[in-house]
């Protein structure tokens, strides 16, 4: 046994897999690498260029397809577009490694629960979800980092079928990454997430798409300043990625964006008859909330 | 005459009055200071700690009232909320020094023009609007900070019975605190402005509403990453200046609204129909624009 292979055999996780090696699944191999919590790393991906970059960058150490990640992997992190899972993991189900678990970065939870029971069927115990909340508008396996996870809430919405053994496992890695666990029944997690994080996509890509269609967008956009900067940030996302999500939590997005109109035209209204005070009270009352969710943070 | 007389004397604005000491104005007077581009610093505000607390930090020499500011300042910059103009500049008019300029920083002009004009009368011609395109969401003297506006844009909205002379010390003043200085149409300005600055903070203050209502608001914040943090931060702003910004701005803020109501039904269509190729269309043109325009600035 040489001196990689022992280092590999003894980590937490002596074999990790990643499917989609980019800011959410590259980091979290880079964050397990430098806490010593892994041993070797698999990559799995459809871009060629991205993997080979992934290689170079030393986030993983060899591509693989499906199969032979299931067959070779410990743990296997999802973190491909959550559309994408179904496919991913009928793949790999007759090739997992007695005792693998896997696990998934994914933003929705209820659908994409769904899709690993059909896909895996009775196997479906050694899927344990998982969605850390952490992200920026960068991609791509460049845009990985270590410290992505420091300090950033993580949330596993576990299977009644799931082994307590291995949602510890799973817990434990995020621990490794320096992030905090929590967990949450999958249906509570994407009203939640419906709100506090796909919705502000949603906002932001309708508001920038709308600047873009003006015929005088040039114009804005120079003497867009960083309230603008900022409050359009996400937008800069993946299409894709952000698809997935939207249609994978439909259902909740759909009830928020009635509740967001709903305040949408009573601000509109305001602002119509001119009435200062509503507009004020209504004013007061985000930035309130806003200046205490800072205060907590 | 004494070395501090002399020095005021010789500076190009040896006396500047700044109505609203914020983080606006502070940040003004704070780097026309640092660059030596001012001599005496007057306060004028309704807060009195707040203007207690600019004099400890060395942002005013002295606090005064609206008259006295008027009678003693070569240039007056007015930077409290857009709506109380009018009535500071009446208080000024009969008391203003023979060629004192008057401008400044609020981030509507139709408006301000016009209350310019009601208030000032005949001696409208000594005020050059402008708007600084920068900000925070901190507000007060504490937030002021000379460095603000160090490449930024400052727009200027010239009346045609501006002094050309009056309009270049304006200019100089802004480009002495390291802003790019542009001209503008004060409506053409208006319409801009509505579209990448005020209709961010309407927006974002209308979702941060509509999560502070909800019955889980607790847990949604709980549970709130960075693409909250940075899309909500303009919520936290000053909810009676905001007020008076869209009261100001009404009608191209109404308009605005009507196009981003378009694109919003459109998304939330495609959404409601789970088509996919219409809603990652929309969201690669917004991140399209947005990865273009963070390439650019």
């Amino acid at each position: 046994m040489t001196a990689a292979q022992a280092a590999t055999a003894s980590a937490p996780i002596p074999v990790l897999a990643v499917v989609g090696v980019g800011l959410i699944g590259g980091s979290f191999a880079a964050a397990l690498r430098r806490a010593g919590h892994v041993g070797q790393v698999l990559g799995v991906g459809r871009n060629g260029p991205s993997l080979q970059r992934a290689r170079e960058l030393g986030l993983i150490d060899e591509a693989v397809d499906a199969a032979q990640a299931a067959a070779r992997a410990d743990m296997i992190m999802l973190t491909a577009p959550v559309g994408s899972f179904g496919a991913i993991l009928a793949d790999m189900r007759d090739h997992l490694k007695p005792g693998a678990i896997v696990t998934d970065g994914g933003s929705t939870k209820a659908q994409v629960v769904q899709a690993a029971r059909a896909a895996l069927g009775p196997r479906a115990g050694c899927f344990v979800p998982g969605h850390p909340i952490a992200g920026g508008e960068k991609v791509g396996p460049d845009a990985a980092d270590a410290g992505l996870y420091t300090g950033r809430n993580v949330i596993l919405t576990p299977l009644p079928e799931n082994r307590a053994e291995d949602v510890a496992r799973v817990r434990a890695a995020w621990q490794a990454c320096g992030a905090r666990v929590m967990e949450m029944d999958a249906d509570v997690h994407d009203q939640v997430l419906a709100s506090v994080s796909h919705m502000p996509h949603f906002l932001a890509a309708v508001y920038v798409a709308q600047v873009a269609r003006s015929a005088d967008s040039a114009q804005r956009l120079a003497v867009a300043g960083s309230g603008f900067r900022d409050f359009t940030r996400i937008a800069a996302g993946s299409a894709e990625m952000w698809r997935d999500i939207f249609l994978s939590n439909r259902s909740a997005m759909m009830a928020e964006l009635g509740q967001v109109r709903a305040v949408l035209d009573e601000a509109e209204r305001a602002l119509a008859a001119q009435d200062g005070a509503a507009l004020e009270q209504l004013l007061e009352e985000a930035a309130r909330c806003r200046r205490d969710w800072k205060a907590g943070h």
